[in-house]
């Protein structure tokens, strides 16, 4: 059990950025968005997934949109209002709030309506990274129902999806539902039990992402090397390092999608790498050569400071580093895959696991 | 209080084809679903608005799509599915139906569910003929509240909407969801009282649409002018008589959009006609003059069987009159033109009632 400091915030900036893979939203915005929830509303306790209580009711809260929208149109308090929606629809009340991804301002999301109801948040996610699409949650691969959910925008306009046919059906309803919106919304998931959570999040994620941007920070301060540095908290391997050349970025039906194409400098001088998004980074191509994909994490980063460089941010002349991070155990899984997996994402390649 | 009978639906069928002014969806397969329901589920009893008892809760349902959808993808039972959501969602249980449109299969829509629970139809409804939107009835101009609604599709999906900050809103929302849900779904909306009923519907609807439907088959039996048996159950006039030569139609966002051609016969032999739809018949212009508009109805019918043509079954070579009838009272008023007037429909012209 940890109380949420403005210091926890800025370093979970930093590792959610990068376990982000591109996505999840700004990170930077949703650290000033929860310090001033914070701020406002009182403090935030994080509960290890094994202090839950037994009768605990979680409620899974997170953005939904595309971030490029995300980074100008500022979420307020939509998950406060999806989270009273979903309570409201349920009649149980929550007892602590998950964020659904620990990838960038999603991974602080639940602290907002948490500071604003008084609840803990579990330090435990629904990916262990961030995907573009509500069904890619582990909660849903291993059992737990997606639905009812609620969604929330700006506006007052609230949307309950009682029942979908599959998880992914819930997702083509609600991205239709945030396009209306203006491509950025916020919801809640019916409360999960304990149990539910135990079996099922990706756990200690909250204090990964903390650690992570520790570790990056305390490098910089040090003048040491921040990707060994991020390697030290989550092994991993470089993929490449370079000069963002070329940029196609469109947003389209609820998500960035796009292309990022790099030219290399040091090692990779004369190589190139390009990496297809949808939200977040997906396949990553060095050479022509498939070197990385979902679910495994490809992670760009600024090359001397080890800042997450999200789809939203990258823009032609960065210099970047790409990183490739293992994915959780959870998604490697024959139904893992099924859902996350590179043919999952239209993709016809399989997934070979990413070798250290 | 009338029960309905496989003669009164095929009555029916050709009103509220003719009221529907080109939409509430196919007339024909509206009037074989009925048909089917009361033969397998009960008979359907239809109450005057004056007959309701003063505690009635009574729910509106419609189908929600482009008719040229919904003509090749014929709706099920997703009008009972949505009932039950609403009743589920709001605690109150329905104890009378009422069409959202006197239009179309819309006009009958209730009596599938009515037959499925055991509950009465009202002779009455929200529009007093078709309307594409959802916000366009009587009943939220007059003051009801349009959420919470429910939406169902055939595949076993259902949306609820308990909060939009207008009806305008309830509709982008809704018809987001639809086009998912393949462009053709059913809705509910939370229940009304006895009084909102009489206030703000449009009276005795199912009654004209037999009558008038009644009129046009004696009509025919007679071999008697079918176009003045019309107009003597709905004062109206003549705008044209001809043949369609050209038909631009597309189904895009949930609607049916288009415009249809027509070269005149007979008295009209030399002159044009166009017609613009968005699934009902908005603007028509004569020889290039605006001729009649919304609200007013603009309403084609087979030039010798007065048999309604209804914006899916437009084609090429078919010959038809087009009628005009005065809109309902409710909507020449300032906030009924506000909703369904030109100008709502983007026409940069003001509303000029229909001389008769």
């Amino acid at each position: 059990m940890w109380q949420v400091s403005d210091a926890d915030l800025e370093a979970i900036a930093i590792g959610a950025g990068i376990l982000g893979t591109g996505g999840g939203g700004n990170p930077y915005v949703g650290q000033l968005r929860a310090k001033q929830a914070i701020k406002k509303w009182g403090p935030v306790t994080v509960l290890a997934p094994e202090e839950l209580p037994e009768d605990a009711q979680v409620v899974c809260v997170g953005g939904i949109g595309a971030p490029t929208v995300g980074v100008e149109k500022i979420r307020d308090v939509q998950s406060y209002h999806a989270l009273r929606a979903i309570e409201s629809y349920t009649g149980k009340k929550a007892t602590a709030l998950i964020s659904n991804e620990i990838g960038g301002s999603n991974s602080v999301e639940p602290m907002i309506p948490a500071a604003m109801a008084g609840l803990p948040v579990v330090d435990a996610d629904g990916m262990g990274r961030a995907f573009p699409e509500f069904q890619m949650k582990t909660f849903f691969v291993y059992g737990v129902p997606c639905c009812p959910m609620a969604l929330a925008d700006e506006k007052g306009n609230t949307v309950i999806i009682p029942q979908a046919v599959s998880p992914k059906w819930a997702e083509r309803l609600a991205r239709a539902v945030t396009v209306q919106m203006g491509c950025v919304a916020c919801y809640a998931v019916t409360p999960m039990t304990t149990e539910q959570v135990q079996t099922t999040a990706v756990l200690h994620t909250l204090s990964l992402a903390r650690d992570l941007g520790n570790a990056v920070n305390n490098a910089r301060r040090r003048k040491e090397d921040v990707l060994e540095a991020i390697f030290k908290t989550c092994p991993g391997k470089t993929l490449f390092s370079g000069k963002i050349v070329d940029l196609e970025r469109r947003t389209t039906s609820g998500f960035a999608r796009g292309t990022v194409s790099l030219t290399g400098l040091g090692d990779y001088n004369g190589q190139e790498l390009a990496i297809d998004f949808q939200n977040e980074n997906l396949v990553a191509r060095r050479n022509g050569q498939i070197v990385c994909t979902v679910p495994d994490l490809i992670c760009v980063v600024d090359t001397d400071t080890g800042e997450p460089v999200t789809t939203e941010l990258l823009r032609y002349g960065l210099r970047v580093t790409v990183l490739g991070l293992p994915s959780p155990h959870q998604w490697t899984s024959p139904q893992g895959l099924a859902v996350v997996g590179p043919q999952a994402f239209g993709y016809d390649v399989g997934y070979t696991p990413l070798a250290l």
